[in-house]
């Protein structure tokens, strides 16, 4: 039996790493996108920061054209993001405009990767924000950014999306990650409120495995507390 | 007593247009945003369609510096926006691209002008979509980007967005607008279930006048049966 094969959107950020660690644990094929590879992975796919959304969407697609046949993976975990603050004072547009790239780009390609190279019944999970669910003043950039992936999650759970029979697209929504940047920048809060990197790369083996699936098109809050992570469905 | 000032973003299209005759009969200042000039406006902003999300915030924010005051209109209203209809199998990047420059950017940089030229107690009106309050597979880039500008009318509505103190801000959610284009392309239609751009039109009029104002924060669901348009505020 040839190994089962992810593909990790940001497989070089924090959350990226320790999902493309987790399924190379569990003796995956993982192909890594990025702006930088990681060394851990089988393949890859480096991203042209200066490219537009069409050209990064037709590069990328084209390089996996080369390391994989049509409906070949099992998953694609799409953990690119970032963050930044600011209201509709001062420096609006440009915000947004990197909020969108990173969240909304990354997510509309794999989605497209997604309705190409998943297999029937694969995985396509997004990375969505709890703050999101609601008005977002002091960071208007990134919440409308989360809150379009958060639709497009529902979009792509509903008949002729686009996507395989019988994929699951799900989104996490966090709260807080424990990143070592979190730590570094937030040092004197309470880290048992953090959601651990594990624990969610895990659940994404899980989904993959095909236990514990949520509903398709959900949106899961990643609630921890005392050091314990609930996915909870928001809504 | 001066004139009254609105600025219409997206003023040169069918429902802009319609703004535009309606606050002019009113006899507003009328300002008008478009990639072409609308001849019934008192001043034309022509924005340059080549031009990056920041650059376009820039440009417009320099005009106007020249023709108003800070803190001087009454109103901005942004019904620039377009449809593209697509899932996620084909040109789901280029699709969303064009529904994100035609929505989003002009409904942050309208925030951005309120911030900076709305009175206290000024009204900001963005436009949503009645579809994208739920997945919209056959137009996934449409739905993406609406969801985007709810969100961020929640975002402006609360404490510290940066919009003037008791300012209004409410979306659109229109299901089918009676244009020219849809009957031209929906000849076969039941026009009594379509909304007419002058109950719009009126409505941004009576807000701007302190009349019926919604809660702050609405995303207002305009369903039209026989002929009769009802506001419905989503959630």
């Amino acid at each position: 039996m040839s190994a089962k094969k992810v593909l990790v959107y940001g497989g070089r950020g924090a959350l990226g790493s320790a999902c493309v660690s987790k399924f190379k644990e569990l003796n995956w094929w993982v192909g890594n996108i990025d702006l930088t590879a990681n060394d851990q992975a089988d393949a890859n796919i480096i991203v042209d920061k200066e490219a537009g959304w069409t050209e990064q969407e037709s590069a990328i697609l084209d390089q996996l054209q080369g390391l994989l046949n049509t409906n070949q993976l099992d998953a694609v975990i799409c953990v690119a993001g970032g963050w930044a603050g600011g209201n509709a004072s001062k420096d609006l547009a440009k915000n947004a405009d990197l909020m969108w790239k990173q969240s909304v780009w990354s997510s509309t390609i794999s989605a497209t990767i997604g309705s190409r190279f998943l297999k029937p019944g694969g995985v396509l999970t997004l990375t969505g924000a709890d703050a999101a669910l609601k008005g977002t003043p002091g960071m208007i950039g990134y919440g409308l950014a989360k809150a379009a992936v958060h639709q497009l999650t529902k979009s792509l759970a509903e008949e002729k999306s686009g996507l395989p029979d019988n994929s699951l697209v799900v989104s996490i929504l966090p709260i807080t990650l424990d990143t070592p940047m979190n730590r570094k920048w937030m040092a004197n809060a309470d880290f048992s409120k953090w959601t651990p990197l594990d624990f969610i790369a895990e659940t994404f083996a899980k989904w993959t495995e095909g236990k514990d699936r949520p509903k398709n098109g959900s949106l899961i809050r990643l609630v921890t507390n005392d050091n314990k992570t609930n996915l909870i469905a928001a809504e």
